[in-house]
């Protein structure tokens, strides 16, 4: 049976909930055993619970660095659904941070698990917090690993 | 050569274009002779300029219906492109409309043509216009055709 739109909808507040507990188990159980993540689209994808999870500890490298989702909205239409969130990094130590605004497309598999997440962002998509320095972490060095 | 960033943004403005000032000929001209369009995603495909201008024409059917898209976003990543709009839709002489807010996903084939368009809304995306009664169309009509 294909995905439901409740399911999209329940399996992509479970990702947002994964980034903001900091959760890899729960992040990588999302997506099936060969599932592939273009971050941005465009570069290589990562690919499986291997690829996928050498991303997520990417992301959270570094000392002191927070990063918290903060959902603006999920659609979820058929087995596909679109998730909007800003991706809020801090380094409170260093009053430095940065919000970077993503659109995801999300596809599924038939038994509920992601089989291509795609998130859509550029330079444009980045901004400071006000009052913050901004952030600006080497993307390059994240895609050349 | 892949479709670049640069040539989405630009057909997908396009693409509102054609909207605003109903080119049905330069909307199909976007999309590649087998593209697909699914409008709302999780319903049958339109395949093709044959099915897509149906598409077209019944969106376009109707007396005194004026169709306005008003654009919100665009992000364009590698092949692929991200839309957002609401479609306004007004019926002056019964001061009836509704805005129909849409996000696209958009994959573009190797000539700078959309190779598969998906539109992500539901009941929950309508809203009637400030002041104005809601424009309820037999959207289930629309794709018994």
């Amino acid at each position: 049976m294909p995905t439901t739109p409740d399911q999209v909808r329940h399996a992509l507040e479970q990702y947002i909930k994964a980034w903001g507990s900091k959760d890899k188990e729960l992040l990588l159980s999302l997506f099936a055993e060969d599932g592939t993540l273009e971050d941005p689209v465009g570069t290589p994808a990562f690919r499986g619970h291997a690829g996928i999870g050498g991303f997520w500890d990417f992301a959270h490298q570094g000392k002191g660095r927070q990063v918290t989702p903060r959902l603006e909205e999920i659609r979820a239409c058929g087995n596909q659904g679109i998730l909007r969130f800003t991706m809020e990094v801090r380094i409170p130590d260093k009053k430095q941070g940065l919000n970077l605004s993503i659109i995801e497309h999300a596809e599924f598999d038939d038994n509920g698990k992601i089989r291509h997440l795609r998130a859509f962002w550029d330079e444009s998509s980045v901004s400071a917090p006000e009052g913050w320095d901004l952030f600006a972490p080497n993307i390059e060095e994240a895609y050349a690993q």
